[in-house]
């Protein structure tokens, strides 16, 4: 840490020459400084920013913050490619909605019938096994499925100068923490690999689960039934509920993580509360205010208060690590 | 770690002399045995039963595994002591049962009405306010409120030889978590200080919470409404909600724990799993099966299982901090 420590300083101090530069994927602009700023306050001792290690907490949502969402978030395509594999044990599912359409591939026919069918697609792929069963499936997917437009894994979209903001802020003693409206047993059998956040340090919207005795066996079994929905309002009672202190540092791209970035920015002394702006047709894609679960209030809260609004084109140097640097 | 490493094989290794002992409160016998020995067989390379240490996950039951729960647990003193500091405000309670016999000491009556009389003391001293200002009342409490037999602060009530298992563990690249039937608000206040368990570390019961906006000022709003037990068959739900791996090592107390250590048992590799039998009538209290929350099944299960049942009479050197050594 010591090293890491001396970077922020010398980042931070723009007469002095940058050893190693821990965001690399990074173009220097307002962005890129408001996080070497905040850091280097927080982490220099003696600095009436100065917040101890154990306090350092940064939160960070998944979908379209850590690893892209379009042509729509990754859990569907999961979802999708569930019910495929279960509709041969399911043949009355060939006449019946919504897995008719979606079967049918037509996912915008399969979700016309709102949030009961998305429910019934939920509960119909994610509950009745254990939660090793699900594991299981969810780790074999996830090294297996591919994109529709990239043919890439899933895993390998996620954002380069995301990863490096992890890298930099555990390097600096941070504990980072996934807060994500998600299935947090659909995240955990592959963040610690691919973000390095482990199992304990994920939040996200789970549905019931029991144990059970079978045959002498413990087992938690996953029940169709919603536990938790950790999005919007439901960010701030989750992050209270796993985590039990307000993260100093959250970062979010939708309407979704204003509540998240509210409570976070409402503690005392220095905060960093950054949005991820979706404005590349090339690399990503672009979006915002019209967009289902976009950035709209949050946008205009961001730009009201001063908080960090990443503008992808113009903020990040590389989108995806399987760009050509 | 490397010390703790060479401390522990050595204690594995009778032949060779112990430079610290690690559980310096422990009386040399079978407990002391199996913790050595397993913390040994997990944390040397090329053993096989080496777990990495991100997967070395140790759950600690709170109360009558980590501090008393005579003449009732901790949390029921907190209960009464706020009925009674909020009693002004409410003349009504004065004839209105469960608090009016609360009120007058009577904890047995009050409790009379069952579950619906706990719940209506519960939802009456421990929701209404935000999550800031309960921590602060817990805070306030437990820094000032002292035991009606020994007159000692309630965080003094600890049991030494604990307090260095949770320390030797760490040092052996644990991490400990607290899974208690106890509000997890009530704990984390001072589980840091007292136990070096941070709250994101901390799982137990909890009521819901609701965001709000009050003045602009975002408030996590405590509901009058149980989320979650974390006891029984909860614990296991609790663990993998919050944690998402199992443990292996995990200590109780009570029949209440029994599901947590049957679930840790049953992973692969060694595993520990630890009941503090209460057998010292003069140090402590002596208590199993006849006692409510207490002992019976876990007793039968851990002998006939082979599990560590310490003797707290025979095992322990001291049992709190302020006994004199």
């Amino acid at each position: 840490m010591t090293a890491a420590l001396a970077n922020v300083a010398r980042a931070a101090d723009p007469a002095r020459p940058l050893a190693a530069d821990p965001l690399p994927s990074w173009n220097d602009g307002a962005a890129k400084k408001s996080i070497l700023q905040f850091v280097a306050g927080v982490t220099t001792k003696g600095s009436p920013e100065f917040v101890p290690p154990a306090e350092r907490v940064a939160a960070f949502d998944n979908d379209g913050t850590l690893w892209a969402e379009k042509p729509m978030p990754f859990q569907a395509f999961f979802m999708l490619d569930r019910v495929k594999a279960l509709a041969p044990q399911h043949p009355e599912w060939q006449t019946q909605e919504p897995f008719a359409s979606l079967l049918k591939g037509d996912m915008k026919a399969a979700l016309a019938g709102g949030e009961r069918a998305a429910s019934q697609l939920l509960m119909a792929t994610h509950a009745g096994m254990t939660s090793g069963e699900f594991e299981k499936i969810v780790s074999e997917w996830v090294t297996t499925a591919k994109h529709p437009k990239t043919g890439r894994l899933f895993t390998e979209m996620v954002y380069q100068p995301m990863l490096e903001l992890l890298a930099y802020l555990r390097a600096n003693g941070f504990k980072t923490f996934i807060v994500s409206g998600g299935g947090v047993e659909f995240m955990r059998p592959w963040t610690e690999r691919v973000y390095g956040i482990p199992p304990e340090q994920v939040i996200g919207s789970s549905i019931k689960t029991k144990f059970e005795l079978r045959d002498g066996k413990p087992v938690l079994v996953r029940l169709p039934e919603i536990n938790f929905v950790d999005d919007g309002p439901g960010k701030p009672v989750g992050i209270q509920m796993q985590i039990g202190r307000r993260p100093i540092a959250a970062f979010g791209n939708s309407d979704g993580d204003l509540q998240m970035l509210q409570w976070t920015a409402a503690g005392p002394g220095q905060r960093l509360c950054l949005y991820v702006h979706h404005t590349d047709t090339n690399r990503e894609w672009a979006y915002d205010r019209a967009s289902i679960g976009g950035l709209e209030k949050g946008l205009d809260e961001a730009r009201a208060r001063g908080w960090t609004v990443v503008d992808m084109k113009a903020d990040w140097k590389r989108v995806f690590a399987f760009e050509k640097p």
